[in-house]
């Protein structure tokens, strides 16, 4: 069994994959440079299971995920994961004139860069461990990200715990070409645009207060047509095997003019603390 | 009256700030090199407009400008712009294998690059026009940018029109301390927060077609408190000094755990082409 996360090593998909990890027994772990290569692969079969960021507290939605479960790829949604996220500036510089991170790390810690580091260049990179990896080679340079980054690219923790607000989680969905039915699965995922006309979306919701479905989440994309056009994911409390939610679901399909559901799932209630899983060098 | 935009030279923000210019008399341009302090000068009153991109058709919103205008500064919408954008390859170079671009930029064109530069290491840069200047200086390296970027860094157009949909548009918005009232106003922004609760935001809904209001656009952002609370900025037609969207929004912020009224404008409907504009380098 194959699982692929967002490398390289020491991001925090790699915490949320180990995570996942320890529910199964024989599998391998592989690492792709970016978002789209790793649902790409899933959705060819080459792995069985991609563990890919979903949204974060602050940040919002992470558009790339969306999209390619969206219009690009024939993914399900198999189990999620919340990891409990901790920025820090990671550095061997006495003085930083440069930070480099993902650009939704970089947003987690906006008002602490403008209070800290107001002239530094902020240079953004694909993931955090790129930007420890590119911080750990130049002088006056820095990254910011996860504590875990400093033993495996030997650069020291300058400061830590650094993102705006204290509630810095993000989701992580484990998605699969194939996902097996889940035994009580109890939140369901689906995407839906509605026409251009007054009220639709309005009268789209009135379909969850008919059957007394409790909508989680609601998140809007563009439908990727024209300005003003919308795709809007939803997460619903319980399974698209309970009937109440099969009759709303297929009348939501009926009154869309785009459908799909992305999976029944087990809801995952619990933050995990990063500090709660160790990692070393060279284990993946 | 000074008019501020985010630079450098010849980004799409400063197109768009150059449009908005022509109504106006006696004006200094002046470039910023983030969203965040272009905003923030506004709210300080340091520059009495800001043109801001709020949202792409392709990428969706631009989260600095939601946020910045929801929860960080105080200002009102007194105009939007919307502009077409067509995406290019600009480089001195025969072989190809570094693309610098904004992340909002290369998101715009992700299957284009995935077809033709799958190797390309892709880096992430604060602007277009930072991609450019780049670009201009590095060997194998190219920028994915506006074609007006060509002349002003002196780079050659390896291919043009290479977003992965032909309706690619930024809508921007001209933000300001002091907003003088509009006359003619057709389209009112607000961004509201709905408690936890089941059915919160389609109640809310239902206050819109209480009154019968068109909502034009919604969009979701985190709450920036816990993971699942958002904010919704909405668009409605009509002005705040309509009478029944005048009740309608008193109605929203007393069901509302957090409300702004950010401002009624003038809809702009005519999309402009930038090809419709020139400007040169030195201009500004």
């Amino acid at each position: 069994m194959k699982i692929g996360y967002l490398g390289p090593e020491g991001t925090f998909s790699q915490l949320a994959a180990l995570q996942f990890s320890k529910k199964l027994k024989n599998y391998k772990m592989e690492q792709f440079p970016s978002i789209a290569e790793l649902t790409i692969a899933a959705h060819q079969g080459k792995i069985d299971f991609a563990v890919v960021p979903i949204e974060n507290s602050l940040e919002g939605g992470v558009n790339t995920t969306l999209d390619y479960l969206a219009f690009d790829c024939n993914l399900s949604i198999c189990g999620e994961i919340l990891l409990k996220i901790n920025q820090s500036i990671l550095s061997n510089s006495e003085k930083i004139t440069k930070l480099y991170s993902h650009p939704q790390s970089i947003g987690q810690c906006g008002r602490y860069i403008a209070q800290n580091y107001a002239n530094a260049e902020v240079v953004f990179t694909q993931s955090t461990a790129q930007a420890a990896m590119l911080a750990a080679k130049e002088e006056g340079a820095a990254a910011i990200g996860s504590e875990s980054l400093a033993g495996l690219y030997n650069l020291k923790v300058v400061a830590s715990e650094i993102e705006d607000v204290r509630t810095n989680t993000t989701r992580f969905v484990i998605v699969s070409k194939d996902c097996p039915p889940i035994e009580g699965a109890d939140k369901t995922s689906i995407v839906f645009g509605v026409s251009d006309t007054p009220g639709a979306l309005y009268k789209m919701l009135s379909i969850f207060d008919i059957f007394e479905i409790n909508m989680v989440k609601i998140e809007s994309r563009p439908a990727k047509t024209t300005l003003g056009t919308y795709v809007f994911f939803v997460d619903i409390d319980g399974s698209a095997t309970d009937e109440k939610i099969k009759k709303a679901l297929e009348i939501i399909q009926y009154k869309s003019t785009f459908f799909k559901n992305l999976g029944s799932y087990k809801q995952c209630n619990n933050v995990l603390d990063k500090n709660a899983l160790h990692f070393k060098r060279g284990r993946v």
